[in-house]
C-alpha cells in the first residue's frame, strides 16, 4: 500500500536528516570548519546551522576545535567531529564468517573482530560465536554507558524489520523466525537495526566507497551467495517485501542443478562460492585431476572457492573451466540488471570479486555480450576496495544514519 | 554524478508539489470541498491551504462551486477543479499507431484521435501525420491562447530531456536525433515535454490505473516492442541515462534469433507484436497451414500480431504455439524483473495484454515458475485497465505534473 508520501512532517524529517548529514559531511571531509565557513560551504542559513551545530554539541556528536584565524584575519571558532566519543557496532554474518566492526563518527572502523569457519556450522553455534565476539569486542574498547550508539546486523536472507525477525538465514541452519534484534538488544543493551548483507554492502560504497559520487548504482555481491544492493537516487532500494535484489535466484539455466530455493538453474546453484566449491569437489569425485586436491593436502570435502581461485591462478585447467563458467553466468545475469535498472556504475565486492582474470574476465566480456550496447556504453564497472570489512560497516551506518541524523 | 539531495530548495519545492497535488486529488476524487474540509482532509495548516487555493484560483485551476452548507449549518464557499478551462495534450507514437489525447484537470480524456498504419511507414509520413492529427484535434477542441498547458510527446527509444532531442524511436525510420520539442512546440507555441512509452504507461497506472495505491510497481508493456516502466517509492524511476527498463532486450535465448539492437535471442526478437507477426509469416512461408491466411484474404505479409491473436482465439496450433513460446519468454523475463524489484504489483498493459490465455496462461505460468517462490508468493498481477489510451494520458500527465504542481 502506499505511504503517506504528501506527509508534511515526513518531508520535514527528511529535510533535517539531509541537512545534518550534510553538514557531517563538511566536518568528515574538511576535518574542521567554523560556523560561517559552514553556512557557506553548505548553502544553508545561519539560523539552520547554529539549530544543527546546537543539536550536534548537545549529543556530543560535535565538540569545539579551538579558535582559529579565518581567511578575514578573526579568530572563530571551529568545530570537528567528536570522533571517539561514540560508536555504532555492525555485526556481518554469513555461511562461513563473522565479522564484528566498530565504526566512529567518522565512519571508520577503529577496531574489528573475524572470525571464519567451515560452511554448514550449526546456526546455534554461529549465534554463541556471533556473542561472544561482539562482547570481546565491546570489552576491549572499554567503552562505558552511552557511548555505544545501537548495533547494526547484516546477513543473508530474508527479515522482517518491524518485528525485527531474522526470518530465513541462507546456508545457516537454525535460523528460522530468529528474533535476532530482541535476542542483540538484551544482550548488550542497544537498539538494534536490521538488513540485507548485499544492501549493507551498497550502503558502505554509497558512504564510503565507490558510490559516493553517485546517485544510481547497483552492488553486485559475490560471496558464500550472490546479491544486489541497489542504490536508486542516493537511497537504498529495499522492495516492497525487503526483498529487493535476488540476482543470486535468477534462472541462468532452466535446465541446470537445484537451487536451495526449490527452482532449478538459479545462478547461485553455479556461480556461488558454496557451488563453485561443490562443483570442483564433485568433478575431482569423478577422477578430474586438480591442482586442488594439494592446495587441501587431500581433504577434498575441505575444498573452498578461495582454493579453486588459488589453483585458476597455478592455471589448473579445471578451477579455469569451473570460474570460467561461473562468471559467464554472473555476467549474463548482471546484464540482466544492468538492462533493467541502466545505472550509472556497477560495484563488485565480496569475496569472490578478488578471483581475479579467470572468474572476472569471461564475467565482463559475457556482461557486455549481453547488455543493450547503448548501456553498456554508458557504465563504469569497478571493484570495491572496502574489502571484508564492508558489509558490518554497512551495517553500522546504518545506526549512525538513524542517530545522528534522524530526529 | 550525484544530483544535490540536500538541498533545501529541491526539498521545499517538492513538499509544495506534493501539497498541492494532495488538494487537486481531494478536490478530484470529493468533487468540491470548502477550505476548512480541505484543511481537516489533507492535514495541512490553514496558511498552507490559502497559499495553496490562491495559487490555483490565479492560475484559472480552480474555480468557486458556490456556498454550501457545512455540517456546522454555516455556508460556506466551496471550490471545485475548473475542469474545462485548460488541458494537457499526449502525443503518443509508435511502430504502428498514433494517439493524440486532450486531457482535461481531472486527468479525463476530453478528446482523443487515434490513426493505425502499417508497420513500416517511414518516419517522415509518421511526423507529417502526427502534427496534422493534433492539429485537428486542437482545431475541434476550439482552445483559445493559454488553454493549452503544454504537450507531453511519447514513443519507444532512447531521448534526450535536456536538449528535447528524440534520438532512437525503435522500429520508425529517420527520426534519429529529431529536435522534436523544438518542432512541436513552433508547431503549437507550446512548451513540450519528452518521455519513453512504457513510462508514460506506468504514469498514467500511477494517476488513474492499477497503480494508484501503490508505492512500487512495474508496468509490462507488451506491444510492438516491449518496455517496462518502473515506479519505486511513488516516482517514475528512468535510470541514470534515461533508458531504464528495457525488458525487451533481456537476451532470454542467447541461440536465437539477432534483434535489431544487433545481439541475438532478445525478448523482442521472440515475443514483440512485430515478431509474432513476422513469426507466423515465416512458418507460413515454409508451408505450415493457419488459419491466419484466412483472416488476412492471403495477404501474408500483412499479417498483425492482433490477427495471430484471433486465429489462437480460433485454436488454430500455428498461432496457439507462437504465442505461447511468446508468452513463456516473456514469463522468464518478468521473473527476472520480479525477482530484482520485488514490486508490490506487476501491471500488464499494451496491446498484446488484451490477447488472452494463450498468450497470458503461457506467461503466467513461467514467470511463477522462475521465480523465487518468496517474492512470487507476495506479489499481485493485474491486467491495465486503461485501454489504447494509456501511454498518450501518461505523456499528458507530465505536463500537469510540472505546469499545475510546480513551482
Amino acid at each position: 500500500m502506499k505511504k503517506e508520501r504528501s506527509n508534511q512532517g515526513g518531508s520535514q524529517n527528511l529535510l533535517k536528516r539531509l541537512n545534518r548529514a550534510k553538514i557531517l559531511g563538511l566536518l568528515r571531509s574538511h576535518g574542521s570548519l567554523s560556523r560561517t565557513e559552514l553556512a557557506s560551504l553548505s548553502g544553508l542559513d545561519n539560523k539552520t546551522i547554529t539549530n544543527i551545530v546546537n543539536h550536534f554539541t548537545e549529543t556530543h556528536v560535535v565538540v569545539s576545535a579551538g579558535q582559529m584565524k579565518s581567511s578575514s584575519g578573526r579568530r572563530k571558532e571551529h568545530l570537528k567531529i567528536n570522533t571517539d566519543y561514540s560508536y555504532a557496532v555492525g555485526i556481518d554474518i554469513g555461511a562461513s564468517h563473522i565479522t564484528v566492526t566498530l565504526l566512529n563518527l567518522e565512519g571508520r572502523p577503529a577496531a574489528e573482530k573475524h572470525h571464519s569457519y567451515r560452511f554448514g556450522l550449526s546456526g546455534k553455534i554461529i549465534l554463541e560465536k556471533l556473542l561472544s565476539l561482539t562482547r570481546a569486542l565491546l570489552d576491549e574498547a572499554k567503552l562505558g554507558p552511552g557511548r555505544i550508539l545501537g548495533i547494526g546486523f547484516t546477513a543473508p536472507g530474508f527479515f522482517d524489520k518491524e518485528r525485527g525477525i531474522w526470518k530465513t538465514a541462507v546456508n545457516i541452519t537454525g535460523w528460522e523466525s530468529l528474533p535476532i534484534r530482541d535476542l542483540l538488544s538484551r544482550h548488550f543493551g542497544a537498539d538494534v537495526y536490521l538488513q540485507d548483507c548485499s544492501r549493507s554492502m551498497a550502503l558502505a560504497e554509497m558512504w564510503y566507497g565507490e558510490g559516493k559520487n553517485l546517485d544510481d548504482f547497483i552492488l553486485l555481491d559475490l560471496g558464500q551467495g550472490i546479491g544486489l544492493g541497489i542504490v536508486i537516487g542516493g537511497s537504498l532500494y529495499e522492495g516492497a517485501g525487503l526483498k529487493s535484489g535476488e540476482i543470486g535466484h535468477l534462472v541462468v539455466d532452466p535446465d541446470g542443478r537445484m537451487c536451495t530455493c526449490g527452482n532449478r538453474g538459479c545462478l547461485e546453484s553455479i556461480a556461488s562460492g558454496t557451488a563453485i566449491a561443490s562443483l570442483v569437489q564433485e568433478e575431482i569425485g569423478k577422477g578430474t585431476r586438480s591442482k586442488v586436491v594439494d592446495l587441501v593436502n587431500n581433504h577434498i570435502d575441505e575444498i573452498t572457492a578461495a582454493d579453486v581461485v588459488e589453483a585458476a591462478n597455478l592455471r589448473d585447467p579445471l578451477a579455469v573451466d569451473v570460474l570460467g563458467e561461473a562468471g559467464r553466468m554472473i555476467g549474463k545475469a548482471l546484464s540482466y540488471a544492468i538492462t533493467l535498472f541502466n545505472p550509472e556504475s556497477v560495484i563488485i565486492g565480496g569475496q569472490l570479486s578478488k578471483a581475479g582474470p579467470a572468474l572476472l574476465d569471461p564475467l565482463l566480456d559475457s556482461a557486455r555480450r549481453f547488455t543493450l550496447p547503448q548501456l553498456f556504453g554508458d557504465l563504469s564497472i569497478k571493484l570495491s576496495g572496502l574489502g571484508f570489512l564492508s558489509a558490518s560497516i554497512g551495517a553500522a551506518t546504518i545506526v549512525i544514519n538513524d542517530k545522528i541524523f534522524g530526529s
